[in-house]
């Protein structure tokens, strides 16, 4: 099914362990399913306050993240930990982090899934390892990121995610048959599936040679 | 796999519409997967007084609601529809209904399923139809509703849900090899089937003859 090639945008920030599910899930899927996948690297901060939502501040909320993501970690086969110096993190914000997300994926695309990946490794992993970038290059880019161009695209992006109705990270906007679809977190990609009437093979699919 | 059976505690309300999915999701599953399913009928509005949550307030959260149940139906096969008077449930609340839903459970058991289903069917989809229950058996029902017997063992599920974390509604509780799992959401089912080491065939499942 799906001969049309469709297009799905994945709007994510370094800060949100599900905009990491969510990404590692399209990642494995765009070879499988017939996508564009379109990455969207967004400000978390920007989408809450645009919205008027708030971040899981309730004792309870924050006691069942912590267990949600210890069980999704092995369903989704991504190395996650939830770090020590959490609400430490969410305090700093990821302006910084995500306007290099946003450098990289201007001045070098090829890089962006790995730079991501790394970012969400360094915060949510311990076992961080390198995105396969020369240190020269990093320097580049961390200069880029105070630049005009870099901020208004991070501001434009984000302010995209807004419009098709965000109010929290990661969502997907599917584009499919003309119509446009707005799906938040990463445990609606099995919806997705049957909106695309492609197959869901779980959060981590058997093979990619399913299809070759 | 799992040749003991393991106990499932559902805890949902009828004012909630991804209770309902999550409710038929387990009725559908429970006779393909070797569980034995607990129905515990308790109050979304105790469980978020005391967890100190809020409803999805924020205009673009209801609007996503809307859209999302809307794609959900069709996904899960529960002809759910967003009523009209949306707001005006809400504030009325679901006192008296999920009384009405306690008392069945302790008078009349058998008629659990049906009659939680019918009340969902009322508030969340305009075909409504009956629950199989005589108008006398549903009259001496709401006679028990305003019973201490009644008032207590709503508010003790409802106090159970929140000691096992809740602040919100559907949860599912698993037992499984003496741990126990809490899950928030009518999306966490396929996690569930990997807990139990179950097959997750989606969320309406071919055949309940897949395993006869």
């Amino acid at each position: 099914m799906g001969s049309l090639p469709r297009t799905l945008e994945l709007f994510y920030d370094v800060l949100s362990p599900y905009s990491w599910l969510g990404f590692e899930v399209l990642c494995r899927y765009q070879h499988i399913w017939n996508v564009k996948l379109q990455l969207r690297p967004s400000l978390l901060g920007g989408i809450m306050k645009d919205s008027g939502n708030l971040p899981p501040q309730i004792p309870r909320k924050l006691q069942y993240l912590r267990s949600d993501l210890q069980l999704l970690r092995q369903h989704f086969q991504v190395p996650m930990q939830f770090p020590k110096d959490f609400s430490e993190i969410v305090r700093k914000g990821s302006v910084s982090a995500m306007r290099f997300v946003t450098a990289t994926n201007m001045e070098r695309p090829e890089m962006l899934t790995n730079v991501s990946r790394e970012l969400w490794m360094r915060a949510w992993s311990r076992a961080a390892e390198k995105a396969g970038m020369s240190a020269e290059d990093a320097r580049a880019l961390l200069e880029k990121i105070s630049t005009p161009q870099v901020k208004n695209q991070l501001r434009e992006t984000t302010e995209a995610a807004c419009k098709y109705g965000a109010f929290g990270l990661p969502i997907v906007v599917a584009h499919i048959d003309g119509k446009t679809h707005m799906l938040f977190g990463s445990d609606h990609m099995e919806l997705l599936a049957h909106l695309l009437g492609e197959k869901w093979m779980g959060p981590a699919p058997p093979a990619l040679n399913a299809r070759l």
